[in-house]
C-alpha cells in the first residue's frame, strides 16, 4: 500500500460476511436454501441511514472496490480512482457498500459453495442467476444493514445493468442511478462473444461437464482463451494500436507460432493469469445473467414502459470508443428515460481506452460522476434527498 | 446447378493442377522442393495472351470461385456473384485463373501433402507461408500458362493483399489491380483476434502440436472456435442483429447452457460444420500470413516509397460496415497511392453486411467493379492496355 495514496484512499479494508438461511426463489423456477454474501463498506452509515451508495461489479469483479486488504497489497481495488476521500463517490460523505454477487467466485455462495443437498461443491448444479435474482439479494443484504433507501447506486457494465434493474424492482429504495457503460439489453453481436467463451469453458477436455474440482484439475485452456477474447472486446481498437501497434516481441520476426508480436504476448499473459484465478462456473454464469438481462422484454419490448415506476434521478455515462456497449446503446436507455419523462443526465466521456474506460482516470467522467454524487449529498444535507 | 443460373454462369469446370519441380525459396528461409498448384480456369485465353485475370482468395478460400463441379451441386464457386457471362469478371471476354493458395487443404501442396523428406505428411513442419511466397508461386503458374501480364489481377480480404503485393514485385506483370475489403496491414486488434484463434486451435489436446493426423484425430473444438471467433468479426454488429437480434431458439427461456437465442445456434452450426472440413494446420498458416503483411515495413513503414516503383492502375473497394478490415484501412492504401501519384480509383460501398459484403450482391458494387472491368476490355480492344 503506497504511503502517498493514503490522504485519498479508504486506506485498508476488511471483507465482512452476511448469512441468510431464509429459502430464496430465482428467475429461473429454482432457489437456494439460504446464502452468504462477502461485501465491504467503506466510510460511516449516518444516524438515519440515508447515506448509503451500493456498488454494483461487473462479470469478473468482486467486493473489493477500494482501499487495500493488506500493508504490502500492490494494487487497491478495482474502483479505487472512483471511491475514497475527495473521490467521486465521496467516503467523508457516503457509506459505501459493495457486495461479490452471488455465483461469484470471491466468497459469497457461488458454485464452489457446498451444496446442503449434497454436501459436496455446486459446480454446474449452481443455479443460472439473473440481474434481477442479484438485485433481490442485495435487497435482502440492505435489510440487514438496516438501509431502507439507497441515496444512490452505481456501477459499470454489468454493473450498470444491476442499477438499472433496482428502481424498476424497488423504486422506493433509491433515489439516485448512476448507469455507466452499460446496456439496456445484450445485442446479437454481444451475445456471440459470451457464446464463443462459454463455448472456449464448455470444450475444454478439462471442463467435465463443470465438474472439473472433483476430477482434481481446472479448465484453464477454456477459461484463457475467454478472457483472451473478452480482453479483445474491452479494449478499443485504437487503444491496442496504441499499446502494441505491430511491435514485435524481438528484434526480427521469428515465422513461426510463438509469439512474434506483443499484443499476442499481452493477450497470452492476460489469459493464463486469469485462468487460475477465476472459477470457470462462475464465468459462465456471469455470461448468462448478461445475455438474459432485457427489462423491456416483460413490457412489450418498450423500455420507457418498463421504466414507468422508476422514481430515482439517473446518471447516464458511456465512452466514446467503448465498442462492447457502444454509446448508442447508452443513448437508447436515455431515450427511454426521457419518453419515460424521468430526470436523467447523459454524457459520452470523449476517451481513447474503450470498455475499460469505465475503470480508468479520466477528467471529464470524474466530473460529470463528482457533480452528480455532490448533488445526491447536498441534497442529503438539505433533507430533500 | 440451378438451370435458371446457366446463362450467367461459367457453367461446369473442372480443376487442373500445376506440377513444379524447381526449388521454391520461402520468404521464412525454408524452401519446398518442388510443389502443385490446383486452380481451375473461366472463359478463354486469346492470341495474344493478353486478357488474362487472376483471382486470389481469401483466408478459407480456394480454387473454386465460380461455376459448378457438378450438375447437383447446390453451390457455385465462392465469387460466382462477380465471375461468369456479363458479370463484372466477364468471362465472356476475359479469361480467368483461379488458383489454391502453397499451404492450401484443397489440393494444392500444404501441410495435408507428403514431405518428400519424411514419406509422410508435412503437418506443422510445413513452412510458414507469406503473401510475397504466394506472389511468386502464382507468378510460377503464369509463367506456365504462357501469361506475362495479367490485363487484372483482383480479390478480395487476404485476396486483396495478394493483389497488392503483385505490383510491388512483379511492377511489369500486370496492368489493373483491383483490391477489396482488404488493408495494408493487420492492426494489433486483426492481429489478437487471429491469435486467439490459433490458440483455440493450439491448445486443443487434439492438436498434438500439428500431428493430428498421425494420432487418427482432428483438434475440432479449436477450429470451431476459430470460426466461431472469425465469424463474428466477418458480419456487421447490425447485420448480426437485423439476422436473429435477440431471438430465442425456442418459445420460452431455458435457463441453462443449450442454445438459447437464434445467434448462438448459428455459430454453433458455423463452427461444426467448418471443423471437419477445413484443415487446422492451414488455418494457423493463412492466419499468419495475414499478420506478416506489411509491404511497407522494409520501406521504413513508408506505404508510398513501398509503392513507387508499381505500374498498374489501381481500384480500392472497401464496405461501410466492415469492422474487420475498416473503410478507414483502405483509405489509408488510397492515400498512400495518391502520394506516390499512382492512378487509383476508390469507392466506399454502402453495405449493412459487415466484412462478408466483398462476397455479396449489390448493385454499388456490381456497377464500380463492373465499370472498372469494362475499361479495361475496352483498353484491351484499342490496344492501350
Amino acid at each position: 500500500m503506497p504511503d502517498t495514496t493514503l490522504s485519498s484512499s479508504v486506506g485498508l479494508v476488511t471483507p465482512q460476511t452476511a448469512t441468510f438461511e431464509t429459502d430464496f426463489h430465482l428467475a429461473c423456477g429454482k432457489h437456494l436454501p439460504g446464502f452468504e454474501l462477502v461485501y465491504e463498506t467503506y466510510g460511516k452509515l449516518n444516524d438515519t441511514a440515508s447515506n448509503a451508495v451500493l456498488v454494483c461489479h461487473a462479470l469478473s469483479g468482486h467486493h473489493h472496490a477500494a482501499g487495500y486488504h493488506h500493508l504490502d497489497d500492490r494494487k487497491p481495488g478495482w474502483w479505487d480512482s472512483y471511491i475514497g476521500p475527495g473521490k467521486p463517490i465521496d467516503t467523508r460523505h457516503f457509506f459505501v457498500i459493495s457486495v461479490n454477487n452471488l455465483g461469484g467466485c470471491h466468497g459469497s455462495t457461488g458454485p464452489q459453495s457446498i451444496n446442503p443437498d449434497t454436501g459436496t461443491s455446486w459446480g454446474p448444479d449452481f443455479p443460472i442467476m439473473t440481474v434481477e435474482d442479484w438485485v433481490k439479494s442485495q435487497a435482502l443484504l440492505a435489510d440487514r444493514l438496516g438501509i431502507t433507501r439507497f441515496a444512490a447506486i452505481v456501477g459499470g457494465s454489468l454493473g450498470g445493468m444491476q442499477v438499472l434493474q433496482w428502481p424498476i424492482t424497488y423504486p422506493e429504495r433509491l433515489a439516485n442511478a448512476a448507469i455507466i457503460a452499460a446496456t439496456p439489453k445484450l445485442s446479437a453481436q454481444n451475445i456471440a462473444f459470451n457464446e464463443v467463451a462459454r463455448q472456449a469453458i464448455r470444450s475444454d477436455p478439462e471442463f467435465h461437464d463443470g465438474w472439473y474440482e472433483q476430477h482434481g484439475v481446472l479448465p484453464k485452456r477454456g477459461l484463457k482463451l475467454a478472457r483472451m477474447i473478452g480482453h479483445i472486446t474491452y479494449l478499443s481498437e485504437h487503444s491496442m494500436g496504441a499499446k502494441f501497434g505491430r511491435d514485435l516481441r524481438t528484434d526480427s520476426l521469428n515465422y513461426g507460432y510463438d509469439v512474434e508480436f506483443q499484443v499476442e504476448s499481452y493477450l497470452r499473459y492476460q489469459g493464463d493469469a486469469f485462468s487460475t484465478r477465476f472459477d470457470a462456473n462462475t464465468y459462465l454464469l456471469m455470461t448468462k445473467a448478461l445475455d438474459y438481462f432485457d427489462p423491456a422484454s416483460g413490457h412489450n419490448n418498450d423500455l420507457a414502459k418498463a421504466l414507468s415506476n422508476t422514481l430515482c434521478r439517473f446518471l447516464v455515462v458511456s465512452f466514446s470508443t467503448d465498442w462492447r456497449f457502444a454509446p448508442e446503446r447508452s443513448r437508447e436507455l436515455v431515450n427511454a428515460l426521457v419518453k419515460a419523462k424521468k430526470p436523467v443526465s447523459y454524457t459520452n466521456v470523449d476517451s481513447p481506452y474503450g470498455h475499460d474506460a469505465f475503470l480508468l482516470p479520466n477528467d471529464h467522467y470524474e466530473a460529470a460522476f463528482g457533480a452528480f454524487m455532490r448533488r445526491i449529498y447536498s441534497d442529503l444535507n438539505q433533507g430533500t434527498l
